[in-house]
């Protein structure tokens, strides 16, 4: 029996919530604002992002930090903006004891400063254990206990194996890896290439176009992802290819959505205000772009999307752009 | 201009006929029977496998073999289980010149004797230039005119270098690759782990799932690949993680839909009865599972696969024993 907090009650957060509730941990969801967690203590349901799946009365819901503090392991699953503003808040109670096991399933690289999300967190926490989740993962499908795998990354092998034995049930395994350079990058860069295939989608050009770009992505990731330091085995497994694959090409992908409505034409504007969730590809393009620029890397699928979302050229101009070039060898 | 011939009237065989013969080629088209071949004379459709797209009126169609020995370019769209009898027909003419370029585009692998299906033609005529054409080519979109990538290998670059330039067109882009081994084998094996996705799919495991699934899949490639001879490095191009990506995820892949009926609980025999196409993966099978087993090579998907097929072991059962592995490290 474990005490897990988890901090965010988006989508996956209530999803992991309720796939460990059923393992006898005591879980803790932790919402943002006290409005979320009176409805989902109310309703033991999260309406808004996860309409299917009842919450187990076990789960204790509060958007009070301090409930948090006890636990074995804090499972942060926030959106990547608001993750330095709780860790900071979390850091000021300063009564979350060393031995807690810090979890980032969090999306992203912070804009300016490159960091990745697990940085931002052990620099408020140098002295604790740090770990990384980040796989093919779809919320809804955690939750209704279908199959998943995913990979928990820590430098540690100790704290990774003590995790995978922890949280993995008989639906959700969980492996292990080092590199968490790389597992963190995988989940946070295919939202990127996950834009560029919405847009093809959205431009109506095919499942063979797309193959093709998908393809050319995880050649992308690796060398953008070695370059900032990651395994390049580490992008052809689960974090990295599994994820890119399920979230170019499933249906459920929050991304690639938002690629598809802006290869249809609609503006990025009108998509942001629609979505209730957070897009984090919008955001990891240009802290992506970022990091590509820094480390002179060549990145022709980022730069395309961030062409779309930030430099105003029209998808269709910017996905010729890509294809055009000349015939060579593979 | 190029004189192309294409050997079998397929959904693959008329799409690639009505690209090419866009690009001012003289294209003829070989159809198995006389019915067929007149049927598609008449009707300049393709009823049957691409009833959307008509058959320009410049390409010859015709079922007679010695129609298509004077071509520059013999591109074989064949079954596999029929391509030792055509080129043993084409071969008896004893009228190809040694100039033509030989292009196999038929996916699969000889039980019995493990040829590639190039080992096969190059049998039957070993004085002329081979090449193998192979990627993530949906008939349906190719002859759409979406924009489509694919793979040429030759061992001789000259060749492959003469192909590229006379049949890549703006909407089918071409690649080309000198390793005609793993080429070739990541057409074939990707319809065995096509089958394996689509049971999965067909038990309603989910997108997390298949994505696992399909990331063991492209290992398994690369190892039973290499170990006959492909390139590494190939099986994580088009041809490879591309060709699986599509045939995994697509709707339209033929091999996944066949696997998504098993998972339902289909028998195999009513499957194929009803099938008006040819389903590779049923045949590559057994092949393949025959070269891992002749070479020691650990295949978990493929033996899986062969099981449910050919072991009368219930595709719920198989895919179980798949997923049962200890945790471990990644």
């Amino acid at each position: 029996m474990t005490n897990i907090s988890i901090i965010g009650a988006g989508s996956f957060g209530t999803a992991l919530a309720i796939v460990l509730a059923t393992s006898r941990h005591q879980v803790t969801l932790w919402s943002r604002t006290e409005a979320q967690a009176d409805a989902l203590r109310k309703k033991r349901v999260n309406e808004r992002y996860l309409p299917s799946h009842p919450i187990p009365e076990s789960i204790q819901i509060t958007s009070y930090l301090p409930d948090v503090v006890a636990s074995d392991v804090l499972l942060f699953v926030a959106p990547s903006a608001g993750l330095r503003s709780i860790s900071g808040q979390l850091a000021e109670l300063g009564a979350i004891p060393s031995s807690t096991i810090l979890v980032s399933a969090v999306k992203g690289i912070e804009y300016g400063s490159g960091l990745r999300m697990s940085e931002i967190v052990s620099g408020f926490f140098p002295s604790n254990p740090i770990a990384v989740l980040s796989g093919p993962n779809h919320a809804e499908e955690v939750a209704r206990g279908n199959p998943t795998a995913s990979v928990l990354a820590s430098r540690s092998e100790a704290v990774s194996r003590q995790l995978q034995h922890a949280i993995s049930t008989n639906r959700l395994r969980l492996y292990t890896n080092e590199d968490v350079i790389g597992v963190e990058l995988g989940g946070a860069l295919k939202n990127v290439f996950a834009l560029a295939a919405g847009i093809s989608d959205g431009l109506g050009l095919g499942d063979n176009s797309k193959a093709a770009l998908a393809t050319r992505a995880l050649a992308e990731l690796a060398r953008l992802g070695t370059a900032l330091g990651g395994n390049r085995d580490t992008f052809q497994g689960l974090s990295g290819l599994g994820d890119l694959m399920v979230t170019c090409f499933g249906r459920q992908s929050r991304n690639r959505n938002v690629g598809e409505r802006l290869g249809r034409g609609e503006s990025l504007e009108d998509i942001v205000d629609s979505l209730s969730m957070v897009a984090e590809g919008i955001p990891t393009t240009r802290s992506a772009q970022e990091c590509a620029l820094r480390l002179s890397v060549d990145t022709p699928i980022i730069d395309v999307v961030h062409s779309v979302l930030y430099e105003g050229v029209a998808p269709a101009e910017a996905m010729a752009r890509l294809m055009a070039r000349d015939l060579r060898a593979e």
